[in-house]
């Protein structure tokens, strides 16, 4: 994992004199550990990870590639913090995010003599180029969530209420490894699968009932994203045929899924199928979004998206129609973009009905 | 709900022309949805809350209180800010929370005619007080919590791993209707629970073993929170003795726990607990932290809070002793404070052994 500091020193090393990386996720990226204050990386190469009393112990005993300094409190972490950087010469530093009024709090303890410039695009461009080590763990996430969609399949029955349906999906995910969901389950049925965030409530599943079953399971700090819809019952026609405009709209968007592709482009291939079809109104959101050790992650797949694909990129691909009063369809699932033979990490279970 | 915005306005209205609600939580504590974009409330009382297509039909179905206005795109977002704020004349406005790059962005487009400043206490001061509604949904989620223990203790069982216990807790809050877990579940067992953030992996439990299970169910949004400390097989003298001290420091901080109480002497009562028994060095954390719509809210029991206790907060009770090579031990309960009967919503299951 040195790596990923030595290539984040690169990115910056040119324009500043050190990068604050004070987002969780990011600090769980570079030094593999959770719950430090502020992982600080300068020109020179070396890595600090300011850490409370209260994971001390434990971030001592596991965090890589940095060295690991405790802070007793706010006070006491900003007097750390200014010592090194007086030591280092430090005034021109990026971050990767900050709460404005943290922001504010750093600059007053600076005294203003501190330059501090957002440049999150740094760590992302990183991010969402995974390696291998990262793709063998969303592999893992993907599988424990097609086995979630597995028990979904089986329990769309009449007269279960939402949340129970979501408590065999988290279990099945669960107990064979999965460190927990990778978002709030969605099990939305009837008038609530009409939304795209229609959420999982106590309704009871009725015969006749559109079913919108959208989760992930999370491995080793990866997580992966799949939504599929079925019926309780026997599909209508109208049901079918729906699902279907969604299904090849995700396919069309899917082949189209390579590296060097528009993400925009992706996203409008998807829109153009739904649109023939006559529901082009009806798909309200983007197409999809990189996902990882977040579920929404860069690059962003939708119609205002700068993005490129690029080999190594996971994204979700999950278009939608959904018309209130009738219901919701949505097909999703986590891929992963290469040259050649990009990839469903997810897969199966596309009917409607078992 | 209406009072609540009211009471927000009344918060600002002397310094304010008006506030804008970032948060999602605080989102959803005034206007009863999840998914909007912003939330404006103004001294003419009026509350607007933005959102994007993804949620519209959701959103203007659901919220209350406010007017909801659909938003295409940020660019569309913040031209229909700019319109409203002229309209009514806004220029000194107050926030809850914001990105520090968001902030920046925002007063680019009002070209620096717009002064935004972070006065996050105004809606803390409303949320740390917890109206009917709010303590029925929290006495619901601690009952499934209570119940998420129950199957916990009847877990502890040699050569289940961690993930395992997990499942089975996780899936005995979620079937009798948990929202999904407050937290990310904590089963640490061995070596892994004299860290107080000790995770839930994949380790098989032993015989010997010191288990810490922390866990927190959620009830309509409402969060709940517990830690019992369990060994597995007999528990040994000095592990007894130890955990004892535990429970001696919290129910001291709990008799202490009344309106009008100083956060940072409750601390200290259960510090003192501890350090007369000679552990004052491993209780390397706070004494507790306010709960309900986030697992982490005001007020602060810690050494350096300057929190008073209220009638009608919700705090948990939590000390520890982590002594890394030998196991850590914590006891934790979610307490509503009052003047006269202080309560824990969680309680029992304070052996050691079933």
């Amino acid at each position: 994992m040195n790596n990923r500091i030595e290539a984040l020193r690169s990115s910056f090393k040119d324009e500043f004199d050190g990068y604050l990386v004070r987002s969780p996720v990011n600090m769980f990226y570079f030094a593999g550990v959770s719950g430090g204050a502020m992982l600080t990386v300068t020109n020179d190469g070396m890595a600090t990870l300011y850490v409370y009393g209260v994971n001390y112990e434990q971030i001592k005993a596991d965090a890589k590639n940095c060295t690991v300094k405790r802070a007793k409190h706010w006070k006491d972490f900003t007097a750390k913090l200014q010592k090194q950087f007086k030591e280092q010469k430090l005034k021109n530093l990026a971050f990767d995010t900050m709460n404005f009024e943290e922001n504010r709090k750093l600059q007053k303890v600076f005294n203003a003599s501190l330059s501090l410039e957002p440049k999150s695009e740094y760590v992302w461009n990183l991010r969402r180029i995974k390696d291998d080590d990262e793709l063998k763990k969303m592999r893992v996430a993907a599988e424990l969530t097609v086995k979630g969609m597995e028990v979904a399949q089986e329990k769309m029955i009449a007269g279960l209420r939402e949340f129970e349906v979501a408590a065999e999906i988290e279990y099945g995910m669960r107990v064979h490894g999965s460190q927990g969901v990778a978002f709030e389950t969605i099990v939305a049925s009837g008038p609530h699968s009409a939304y795209p965030h229609g959420g999982c409530g106590d309704r009871r599943m009725k015969t006749g009932d559109v079913v919108v079953v959208d989760i992930g399971a999370t491995y080793q700090h990866y997580r992966s994203d799949m939504t599929r819809t079925f019926v309780i019952g026997n599909p209508s026609e109208k049901q079918e045929r729906i699902y279907d405009i969604v299904k090849e709209a995700q396919q069309d968007a899917f082949m189209d899924m390579k590296n060097g592709a528009n993400a925009k482009d992706i996203d409008a291939r998807a829109r153009e199928t739904i649109k023939k079809a006559g529901y082009g109104e009806s798909f309200v959101h983007g197409l999809g979004h990189g996902i990882g050790l977040e579920v929404h992650e860069q690059p962003l797949l939708n119609s205002r998206s700068k993005d490129t694909l690029k080999t190594r990129n996971v994204v979700t691909d999950e278009p939608g129609i959904y018309i209130v009063g009738f219901g919701g369809f949505r097909a999703e699932d986590t891929v992963l973009i290469s040259q050649s033979k990009t990839e469903r990490l997810t897969d199966g279970h596309y009917n409607l009905k078992l």
